[in-house]
């Protein structure tokens, strides 16, 4: 049996027909779509002769001993947004899914290195805002204390949720036991943004995840009737808020591939007869460079303050999350380059912007490398997320070079 | 009797102590604590020799006969919004009342010319949105059909409100008929902004109230992933939105009284992870002279379609309210400063930027001219609106000053 890329497009049609409505993709964690999902994923592995078990946070674990207990993990996951699109994170899976058939074919049950395929629980974090669950526990950094408690919008809790899918998060702490032998991650992602369209390539490399510093930023003015307070006599709040919104881009371009971002703005009493007092806004910076991300997140609390003063106002900045940038293993970098330029000639590096599991992978210590589609559009976390059809077919292609190539490196 | 402008800020506070609580005002127009306040004016009233009556939209006259049938108007609104000022609407009622006092006195019980006293009902709209709603009755302006219906936020319809206070809407009309032998407007009014205070003077005299543009604009770009979405693939909805929210003040800059407040902008999604795809803001802009205003609005809309796009986004606006300037009658105008230039010395010529019933008026064909005196902090529509006691009791003076003039104009 040789690699069938028009096979997974297909498998991926069908988990689509199985779990996606009129609005999108359906597979929430913890839900029973994602439940469906996963057993009807289970029902595709049967005809292969692995080892399977859902790990103490929920992660699907699909593994073909080899000659060497060293192991390659392939990584991906079922669960979606809300209203989601067909490829993020099932194409990582059932691209995997299908590596596993030829490492089998080839090696006739019996690869040089163990080959394990895995479907991280809850990647997306959509029901109880805390993205990267089954990997984080998987790498040893799940926050459990913090974690717990969340609830979803209908007031259920994380823990309960979990418990009705057989998994205690109490032993969160026994997932990282899926860490032993494990001496290389893969993970195949849609890009979930434009840059490889307007470049016109297919795949890409992932040099790592970006880090994200992520902040609110609040302006104080003073509150006024806007029409008996003279221009110079006005402490607008907006006004400062709207010279950091468009200060930010300066502070980015400076660097090729930093992105900074203001996503909300809320003013107070915000009506239209009044000087604004107040303006909430926030503030997403991201870059693979630690230093680069260090200096953007000074020179937009500089900015800001500068700004307040400008304006006779105040500004408060209160950290909301932030990650350090992750960056992959650089053999492995390579290996993705030489596979990606066989099926397409070009390659291109280029960072995740958006976080995924392979981050908690590398925070682990295992060595890692990510691969990147183009997608149609740049749109993803809805039901028109796209690929074309031909660049899922080459991303196969090449990941399952990618693979080869990675367990000639390990053997 | 002579005038006692001491008396004017005692009756102010008597008021303040029956009609406010810990948070301000509460004189919310057609609501049993306006009733309570028109009740204890009018006992205040029932010492003088006047007819007094309520006209067919709820307006309170008192009318002083003079020789003459031709007649000086002096007006006030008893209603507040709620959580209000101690002066807003009260001080030029009160101030008309120790006027009538003086000029009764004076002349006997029969002055030159009649003097009317009247108590504007519902200047605020606080309750169901619609400002000057009395005035615009008397006016002949008043939007019956569009009014009606306006519910407040329990539901409550506006006619029906009214009704309880013994005013059908149906007869709003009628109230032109006090129009009859009307010869002249004053209304004394605290400021609501900072420039006499700036400026370390009590009192001005008004040239008119600005005229207003109420715009809704909405800004179009794309929504899109803030970590995988370079800054040159954006359509950020929020830097268009920003830039127009820095260039009103240059576009008011231009002009010496001219001003234009972005109040509220709204972002959508509205998410700290994703670049803004619609962006709503508001913008009001106001001025005395028509064609400051127009070329405002020209510019204001020239600017908003040139950062539209520069940000390759498009933008929509919509009208929400506007009316034009209101300029004051020239021969009061000179009569108000000598008026107060005999109680202050110097005097200050400014336009209003909050409407006021004497706009109303003033479109009614009947010449008009409001005095202004100094805010604290130009802060109004609070509890903490104040006034310094030493500047009320010039205002009283200064604005019997005016009285006097204008009847010997009228005589």
């Amino acid at each position: 049996m040789t690699l069938d890329p028009k096979r997974t497009v297909a498998e991926l049609k069908e988990l689509r027909a199985l779990t996606a409505d009129a609005n999108g993709a359906q597979r929430v964690a913890w839900t029973d779509t994602w439940l469906k999902a996963r057993e009807w994923f289970a029902q595709e592995l049967s005809g292969l002769p692995v080892e399977h078990h859902y790990d103490a946070a929920g992660n699907n674990w699909a593994t073909l001993a080899g000659e060497s207990e060293k192991s390659l993990l392939i990584g991906g996951h079922l669960d979606s947004v809300p209203n989601g699109g067909w490829l993020d994170g099932s194409l990582n899976v059932l691209a995997g899914l299908e590596i596993l058939r030829r490492i089998n074919a080839e090696f006739h049950g019996r690869p040089p290195v163990t080959v394990r395929l895995v479907d991280w629980a809850d990647e997306e974090g959509a029901r109880f805002g805390r993205s990267l669950l089954g990997s984080s526990a998987f790498a040893g950094t799940a926050s459990i204390a913090a974690d717990r408690g969340r609830t979803d919008r209908d007031g259920v809790r994380l823990e309960d949720a979990l418990r009705r899918c057989g998994v205690e998060v109490d032993r969160f702490p026994e997932a990282t036991r899926e860490q032993k032998n494990a001496a290389a991650y893969i993970e195949l992602h849609i890009e979930q943004g434009p840059v490889l369209e307007r470049m016109n390539l297919p795949l890409a490399t992932v040099l790592g995840t970006k880090g994200v510093e992520r902040h609110a930023i609040t302006f104080h003015g003073q509150e006024a009737h806007s029409g008996s307070t003279p221009m110079n006599a006005r402490r607008d709040a907006l006004v400062a808020a709207a010279k950091l919104a468009l200060e930010i881009r300066a502070i980015a371009g400076k660097h090729p591939d930093a992105v900074c971002t203001v996503g909300s703005v809320k003013t107070f009493p915000g009506i239209v007869t009044a000087v604004v007092g107040r303006c909430e806004a926030t503030l997403d910076q991201r870059d693979l460079d630690p230093t680069v991300l260090a200096t953007m997140f000074r020179e937009a609390r500089e900015a800001s303050e500068r700004f307040a003063s400008e304006e006779r106002c105040t500004v408060e900045w209160s950290r909301i999350w932030n990650i350090e940038p992750i960056a992959f293993d650089p053999v492995l970098l390579n290996l993705c380059d030489e596979a990606i330029r066989e099926v397409a000639r070009t390659t291109h590096r280029m960072p995740s912007g958006p976080l995924h599991d392979a981050a908690e992978v590398s925070r682990a210590g295992i060595p890692t490398v990510m691969m990147f589609v183009q997608s149609v559009g740049g749109i993803s976390h809805n039901k028109i997320e796209d690929t074309r059809e031909e660049h899922l077919e080459m991303a196969v292609t090449a990941f399952d070079r990618l693979a080869s190539k990675v367990i000639a490196y390990l053997r």
